[in-house]
C-alpha cells in the first residue's frame, strides 16, 4: 500500500504543479496516471507544439513546459504510479481513501485530487464486427514494444502521424508492413509523409489507400485481414498477417472516475469554485480541465490557480485546527523534502562605522 | 481623451497579463500606474529578488518576470499612462466609464479592471509636527531627479537601501550630505553598507546614528533641521540644510480607489469569485492582490487566472450577444494587433503516392 498526504489522479501540468503547492505546505504527493510518463496530453499528444498563453512564456513547447514543472517539483519528491489507471475509490471509515488501479496497486491518502484533464485517452476502435475476439491475439491499438513485431507480418491502419511513423519504423523490423488508409492524403509531419512515400516506392511498405480493413479472419488468433476498396471495381484484397494495428488516434474518456459517485456535468466533475474546488464527495477535489463550474476556462493557467487554492483546503483537512502562515517564496524561500533549500540572498544588517 | 476597450488600473504582473488575455479576444487595453514604469512591486521594490512559485519557473527574478510579460503582451500594443494615479471614476449614462488621473489625464472605456495590487505605494512620513509646511519647500519623500540637489546641502534620514544608495550617490553631487539613522546598524546590500561606511570615513557623508530628526526650521523654506541623539548627554545637533529627505520606505494604500463606491473588506475589493471577479459596480472588475473573496490567495498566479476569466466576461459586456469561440493558442496561434502572427507549424496533408 502506497501512503501519501495528497493522492493526485493525473500527472498532467495541473497535477504536477499541485506537488509544488502542496510541498510549500509540507504535504507529500503521489500521482497516478494511465500514460507511461508524466505530462499528460502535453507529453503524449503534442510535446513539440508551442503554447503561447502560459504566463510569462511568450512561447514554450508543451514538452518543455512539462520538463520545467518536473524540475520545479523535484525538491518535493513526488511518487508516481504510471501506466496504471485509477479504477476504484474506497472511502474508509476514518474519512480517508484507498484508490486501487486496474493493475491492483493500492494507494492510501486523506485527500484525493482528480487532475485528470480531459480524462484518460482511449484508442478509437474501427467498426469491425469480431475485432474484440482478437484483442489479445493479433489486434493492438497502440504499440508499446516494437520488438514484439520483429520478423512478423503487420497491417497498420490510419492516416495520421502515428500510423505513418510506426509504418516507417516497422519497415525495418517486421517481415512485412502494410499501411491501409481510407483516403489518398495523409495527415502528418512533412518528413514522415515523404519518408513513408519513399518506402512505399521501394516496396518496403505495402500501401492501400482509399481502402479500409473490413473483416478479420483466423481461428484463435489473427491470420488475415480483408481490405475493401472504395473503388468497387477493385473488389476485396486478402492480406495474410500476424498483427492488425489500427492507429486512429486517442479519444478522451472520463473512464472509471465517472463511477465514483461524483456529480458529473458535461462529462466533467462539478466543483465548488467559489471556495475550494472540492467535489460533492468531501475530501475529493477536482482541478484543471476535468472540473466544471460557471465560466470555467479549460486553460492550463486555471489549473495552476485551482491547485494552489485547493492545497490550502487540503492542508486544513489534513491538519484540522492548525493554521499555516503563508510566506511568499521570495521571502521564505522553498525548502525541499530532499534537504535542498532555495532562498533569496538576505539583506545584510551591519554597522556602518 | 484616451479611448480603449479595457482600462486597467495597475501595471503589475496581473495587469500586464490581462493585456494578453484581452488581446486573444481582440480587445485593446490601456494601463494606468502611479509608478513611473510597468511591473508594480516586482519592478519597484524587488526586481532582483527570485520568485519560486511562478508555474514552470523553478526560479525567476521579479524583474525578469516583468520583462517576459512585457514581451508576451507586445503584439497587443497596450497603451500606458505612467507616473499618474487613477483618481476619479465617473460612470457615464451609457454605462461606460471615464477615469481621470491626479494629473488630469482622462481615459474612456466600457470596462474598468482594477489590478492595483496592494494599492499605490505611499512614502512613510516621519512624525515631525510642521513637516507638511515644508513639503514643497525643502522636504521630499522620494528622489525623482538628483540634479535638483546639485551643490545643495542635503539631510537624508533612513537606514535601508534607499537611504544608503542615495546618500552614496549624492555624496558626489550635493555640496554636503548628512545621513541620519536611529540605529547603529544599517539594513541594505553589503556593498552599499561598505561604500557608505567608506564615504563616511572620508568625510564625504556626515553620519548621525542612534539619532533622529525631530524639528524643522526656516521661514517659507527649510533652513535647518534639529537632530536629537539617543544618548541624552550628546544633546541636540543643528544642521543647516536646503533639503530634508526622509526615506523610510513605501507603505501600500488603497488610495483614491477606496472612494469609488466599491465594497471594501480588509483593505481589499470584494468580488464575485464564483463567476467573473466583478465588483459591486457593474462593469468594474478587480483582480490580483487588490481583490478579496473567501479563500483568496495573494499569489501572482491567482491574478493570472483571474485575468483570464475576467476577460471572457468583459468580452460579453463589450459585445453583448456575440459568442466568442475560444481556441487554444497551440491550435489557433496568437494574432497581434501589430500584424504579427505566431502559430504552431501546421501538419501537412498530402498524398503519399
Amino acid at each position: 500500500m502506497i501512503k501519501t498526504d495528497i493522492l493526485i489522479i493525473g500527472a498532467g501540468p495541473t497535477g504536477l504543479f499541485t506537488v509544488f503547492e502542496a510541498g510549500l505546505l509540507k504535504l507529500k504527493c503521489h500521482l497516478i496516471d494511465a500514460l507511461p510518463q508524466p505530462g499528460g496530453q502535453c507529453s503524449e499528444i503534442y510535446p513539440k507544439k508551442p503554447i503561447y498563453d502560459i504566463p510569462a512564456y511568450p512561447e514554450i513547447l508543451a514538452g518543455d513546459l512539462v520538463d520545467r514543472l518536473m524540475e520545479q517539483i523535484k525538491p518535493f519528491e513526488p511518487g508516481f504510479t504510471l501506466g496504471e489507471r485509477a479504477q476504484i475509490l474506497d472511502k474508509q471509515e476514518d474519512g480517508s481513501f484507498v484508490v486501487t488501479t486496474n493493475k491492483g496497486t493500492r494507494h492510501h491518502a486523506p485527500v484525493v485530487v482528480i487532475a485528470g484533464g480531459l480524462g484518460s485517452f482511449e484508442p478509437r476502435k474501427p467498426q469491425i464486427e469480431n475485432i474484440a475476439d482478437y484483442e489479445d491475439n493479433g489486434v493492438a491499438y497502440m504499440i508499446k514494444d516494437p520488438e514484439v513485431y520483429r520478423d512478423k507480418k503487420v497491417v497498420i491502419a490510419g492516416g495520421g502521424d502515428s500510423a505513418l511513423d510506426w509504418a516507417i519504423y516497422l519497415a525495418d523490423v517486421a517481415a512485412e508492413v502494410s499501411l491501409v488508409h481510407r483516403r489518398n492524403e495523409f495527415r502528418g509531419a512533412l518528413d514522415s509523409v515523404e519518408k513513408a512515400s519513399e518506402l512505399a516506392k521501394l516496396g518496403k511498405i505495402q500501401l492501400f489507400t482509399e481502402a479500409e480493413v473490413k473483416a478479420l479472419h483466423g481461428e484463435n488468433e489473427l491470420k488475415s485481414v480483408v481490405i475493401k476498396h472504395k473503388d468497387d471495381s477493385k473488389g476485396e484484397t486478402y492480406v495474410e498477417t500476424d498483427f492488425f494495428i489500427p492507429l486512429f488516434g486517442l479519444s478522451p474518456k472520463l473512464g472509471p472516475i465517472g463511477d465514483w459517485g461524483l456529480e458529473i456535468e458535461k462529462n466533467a466533475i462539478k466543483v465548488n469554485n467559489a471556495k475550494d474546488y472540492q467535489t460533492n464527495v468531501p475530501g475529493v477535489f477536482a482541478i484543471g480541465d476535468v472540473n466544471t463550474y460557471e465560466g470555467k476556462l479549460k486553460l492550463i493557467l486555471s489549473g495552476f490557480h485551482e491547485a494552489a487554492v485547493m492545497c490550502q483546503y487540503a492542508y486544513q483537512l489534513i491538519n484540522p485546527g492548525k493554521r499555516f502562515v503563508m510566506k511568499y517564496t521570495t521571502v521564505g524561500g522553498v525548502e525541499g523534502f530532499d534537504g535542498t533549500k532555495k532562498e533569496a540572498k538576505k539583506e545584510v544588517v551591519q554597522s556602518i562605522l
